[in-house]
């Protein structure tokens, strides 16, 4: 194996991509941020780890595209615009040079695309592994700034009863995207498959929704534990429960492909995570207006069911319910990242 | 081992110490900030990692410490005033309740004593350890901001040729004090031990005197890599040269006893880090203000050299002279964490 070491890392890959000037050219340990006047800095952190949250042999740049969007899907769902991040990469026995070559270029194409500025981070690495023992996984910790106008940020808590619930895109893809990878389907049409793990690999952080959201949505979470789960964070929030209708919940036609081979593969919509899609509330007497962000947005957006009463509800936080008025218990509620 | 999950690692650990309301009682998935008006927000994140950084047999408590107060000692540097903490541990395949609790209950006292808000995070889990595999390690990913007026922020990059070069506190305990762990050292008077011991589980963010720097310093770095590194990061980014005198380098009793008896650790107080001091730069001709921010902030101070202009050194970089004014080669540039 070939790796230049910590201090070349950052020098050859890393600080050229922090062009900012509040980077210092990732020459201090520390960066400056400075929002704009009025605004609120919004401030997430999530960790992936090899083989828990993105796979070993999963293309390298496609790690970083994912490191730092589902970090963006949390700022999207605050309704916030990014800024920029901290990237904190810890290598892995195995990380060599090439694998973070190609990493770095998916990172730099990401930053790009979402105009995201790199502001700083950490490159540190596992010991190497013992003779027979399992080296420890690469894991990236990525910290994103964004800001809203100040007292503005959608939260997991203001649903009431009678919001419609929301989401946008389809709901399921990722989870069974790595069921696809693991082997544990059956063969899929090759369309089909690719699309899947693409969902699973690089998911699309709806941050133009966010933005927009921000002008009526009375809570917003990304759906990153899963529906069921995240549905849930914002009623425990909010002090409301949500029914919300199997059928309604979008699904891309590989998904309900798959659903009609093996029924069983339900669960993994309603709690599979890993959508990285927005769920709303949003108040019931300006639903007309959902039409409007959709096409402004261009993102899919569909109302799934209702927020209730935690009194009138059939059940504590989220109820499905089936085609024929049945409940359909949540097998899985979530896979809890934390 | 018993151990529970992550949400309930987070409602019953972490959950109760997220007091401030920006961070939303960690019921969101990110946190709001608002520095002061006219206030940059100084941002840093810093990766601790199991026998890399720190020890398996550390106490849990002093690991949290530790993981806090080397991203405190990046504030400090900068001249920063500490606003809050986003926290994301990765447990280890070894991590127990009993463990975690240990580390929470660190990690809440320092929040304390330092007037830092703990605004989020995120908590994951590395896989379980392979049969006769070694288990991934426990690893820390603290990300701190701090506010500096407008500007005010204290880098790397000002420093020039004349300037006085001074350290706080006393350099190599820690470096020392890990050597003391490890059976490297011929054992030690108890109570010299027992000092440099802490020296390297408890560093001490130089916070008072990072703020009072703010009013002349013209470079500041902490030393985490190593005195040499570090000074030679700020010569680095200043274009200056330093030249810095053995004798003035201040070393605890516990220390000089050390090197008497084995002069080759003289290498571990030029190279060893983790001292967590500041190292800075201050114009000559102020010099007698040096004595009075000693006193304020309850610091010692220690003038160790001067800026060079590069063309009239000895050589790039830091060189460190000697006793007989030799010039002292840097066996170990320090420890490039990254």
């Amino acid at each position: 194996m070939t790796r230049r070491g910590e201090f070349r890392i950052i020098q050859d890959l890393f600080a050229p991509l922090a062009t900012a000037p509040g980077a210092l050219a990732l020459r201090d340990d520390a960066a400056l941020v400075t929002p704009s006047p009025h605004h609120d800095l919004v401030v997430t952190t999530d960790t992936v780890i090899a083989d828990v949250h993105f796979r070993s042999d999963d293309p390298p740049d496609d790690v970083a595209r994912k490191a730092l969007r589902v970090n963006l899907s949390d700022l999207a769902a605050k309704g916030a615009r990014p800024i920029g991040i901290l990237h904190a990469i810890t290598l892995g026995a195995e990380t060599d040079d090439a694998y973070l070559e190609r990493y770095a270029r998916g990172l730099s194409e990401d930053l790009t695309t979402f105009g995201v500025a790199l502001l700083g981070g950490d490159t540190t690495a596992h010991r190497p592994a013992a003779v027979d023992g399992q080296g420890a996984p690469l894991t990236v910790t990525i910290t994103a700034f964004g800001e809203v106008p100040h007292g503005r940020a959608l939260l997991r808590s203001g649903a009431k009863p009678g919001d419609l619930v929301c989401v946008s895109g389809t709901i399921g893809d990722a989870a069974i995207g790595l069921r696809a990878l693991t082997g544990a389907l059956q063969p899929l049409v090759a369309d089909h498959r690719a699309y899947l793990v693409r969902r699973y690999r690089r998911p699309e952080p709806r941050l133009a929704l966010g933005l927009r959201l921000r002008r009526g949505a009375t809570a917003a979470a990304d759906v990153s534990d899963g529906l069921c789960a995240d549905l849930g964070h914002i009623c425990d929030a909010s002090g409301v429960a949500a029914e919300i209708f199997w059928h309604a919940i979008p699904r891309s036609r590989a998904v309900d492909r798959r659903i009609a081979d093996d029924p069983a593969l339900r669960d993994l919509v309603l709690g599979g995570g890993d959508d990285y899609e927005i769920a709303f509330t949003w108040p019931a007497d300006r639903r007309q207006e959902l039409t409007a962000i959709s096409t402004e947005t261009a993102t899919p957006i569909t109302v799934i069911g209702a927020m209730r009463d935690i009194s009138g509800a059939r059940a504590k936080g989220v109820t499905v319910i089936g085609d024929y008025g049945q409940v359909i218990p949540v097998a899985q509620p979530g896979y809890v990242h934390g």
